[in-house]
């Protein structure tokens, strides 16, 4: 509830794996949620949205569904689940969006997400947000959630830390597990230690992450990487211990096998997210003079084979 | 001809691309070269030995040829054609066929080839070789030679000057070019400027030359690369100018594409030279305090390349 006593509502844009999750799981807690579709409107509005979930099915015979921004409410609370390859259209989407009290939660890989939607959108109140989940769309209208679900929530606008805490209220209700943090520029670093590696590598191996985890060769290059992002983000000024690395290395010995997002994106054809994942890091440590090489090597070769990949089309 | 006038006998060990190229070239000169083959005896027995070449067709209908290197005369010039792969086998291939005059050349890739022979083997005399040239076995005896095809020799072991202008004028002698340096470890380091990054990034992005060197990202990676190895050389003594680099890129712009050693060994499911063309570098260099990341990232990528390939047989 807001301060008024009246439910927050919600509008989900990017209805993939994670809007669709979070937003249906809002949805079947009586929340009011509004779902910009794209090419899956259509199937919605005959078959209705449907989740697969570990944690229980959700059906949702007839969503609040729309096929522009344009024709939505203003929202309280508006879940942004785009790839950032997409954020260049972000903008004009969330402009009709928007209350003056709204809040955008960029549910987003990457550096400097909030950053470039507030230098291109001053009025967004931001909430910076990474999921920890597999969760994907594999068929119109239809998620599928088959591990994890934490969401983590970190103000990046001032002033957002009380409605912050309002919506991790809503999604507790909701039977989705929220944590809080404080300091956004830690929660996206600390998402790279891991994220760097075993994205790129999935794509550049064409290896799900325990082929990286126990091939030897790859394990100390996920490692490497690993300790060239830890020395990126003390450059930028966020702390993350070196044995962050080998938990993180530990913590996925023990995951089931999987694909990670980039390479998710790659077999299905999408553009992957180098920017936000790999150049907006190099160019931020290289800011602060911590040179990040084989990271950089690793984002030159996923350049080059996405550019590769649409010769090939 | 030696200095008792003698033609100067050869054998040839590794009949694939480079060795069938030089040894038929001398055969065909006149000269006594004796050919070491694996798989390929019954069909040369059977067959001949077949040079298709743009220079030039050679065919050898009864060469010397054995099927192991007990069975060889003992020659003047042993040419050693095998990939670094084979090397641990080498030093047991050679003793048979050395004599105390014999010079053993080593066209091979990488570096520290001499080093690891003559530590195995401190009797060899030893000359350093690297080869220009595209040429591979394409069928059983039977050698296809389709561009470029200079030597260059330098001198190793102390003493084989002399012997290594004579091996030059023999060559030269059966339509070889041969370009005679003096300093090994130059030549070694300069032939790394592009065999690293083109050899490796051919498996990593299986690509030929031509897209590593106008797809913007793969040609930075490219350039990148080589100023490592630039570095690196610099540290272990050896001085090569930062526009050997452009140099090297602009020569492959206007090569016929084609596919650098390794994707070939990597395509016919043959161990890649990523010990003698990686490791070797990376070690020397970081003896040298000279580390080389982006060379040592495409290394562990290629040693994860290659069990991945092994794990899928």
């Amino acid at each position: 509830m807001d301060n008024s006593g009246k439910r927050r509502s919600y509008a989900v844009i990017g209805t993939g794996g994670i809007g669709g999750y979070y937003g249906m799981k809002l949805a079947a807690a009586g929340f009011d949620v509004n779902f910009l579709f794209r090419s899956d409107y259509d199937a919605v509005l005959r078959d209705g949205y449907r989740l697969e979930s570990v944690d229980g099915d959700v059906f949702l015979p007839a969503p609040r569904a729309y096929r522009s921004a344009e024709d939505m409410p203003r929202c309280d609370v508006i879940l942004v689940c785009l790839k950032t390859t997409a954020n260049s259209s972000l903008p004009s989407i969330l402009k009709p969006l928007l209350h003056k009290a709204s809040v955008v939660v960029l549910i987003q890989n990457g550096l400097l997400v909030e950053e470039e939607l507030s230098s291109a959108l001053p009025q967004a109140r931001i909430i910076g947000a990474t999921a920890f989940i597999c969760s994907s769309r594999i068929a119109p209208a239809h998620i599928s959630h088959t591990a994890y679900g934490a969401l983590t929530l970190v103000p990046y606008s001032e002033g957002t830390q009380e409605v912050m805490a309002g919506i991790a209220e809503d999604m507790k209700s909701a039977g989705i597990k929220v944590e809080l943090k404080d300091n956004y520029k830690s929660v996206r670093w600390r998402k790279l230690v891991w994220n760097i590696p075993y994205n790129g590598l999935s794509v550049a191996l064409g290896s799900k992450t325990d082929f990286l985890t126990f091939n030897p060769h790859s394990r100390a290059l996920v490692r490497d990487l690993m300790m060239e992002v830890i020395a990126g983000a003390a450059a930028c000024g966020v702390s993350i211990p070196e044995s962050f690395a080998d938990e993180m290395i530990a913590a996925t010995e023990v995951m089931v096998p999987y694909k990670p997002s980039m390479r998710l994106d790659y077999d299905a054809h999408r553009p992957m997210e180098i920017r936000a994942m790999y150049a907006n890091p190099v160019a931020e440590a290289a800011r602060h003079c911590c040179p990040m090489p084989k990271v950089e090597a690793l984002m030159q070769l996923l350049s080059a084979i996405e550019e590769r990949e649409q010769t090939k089309v």
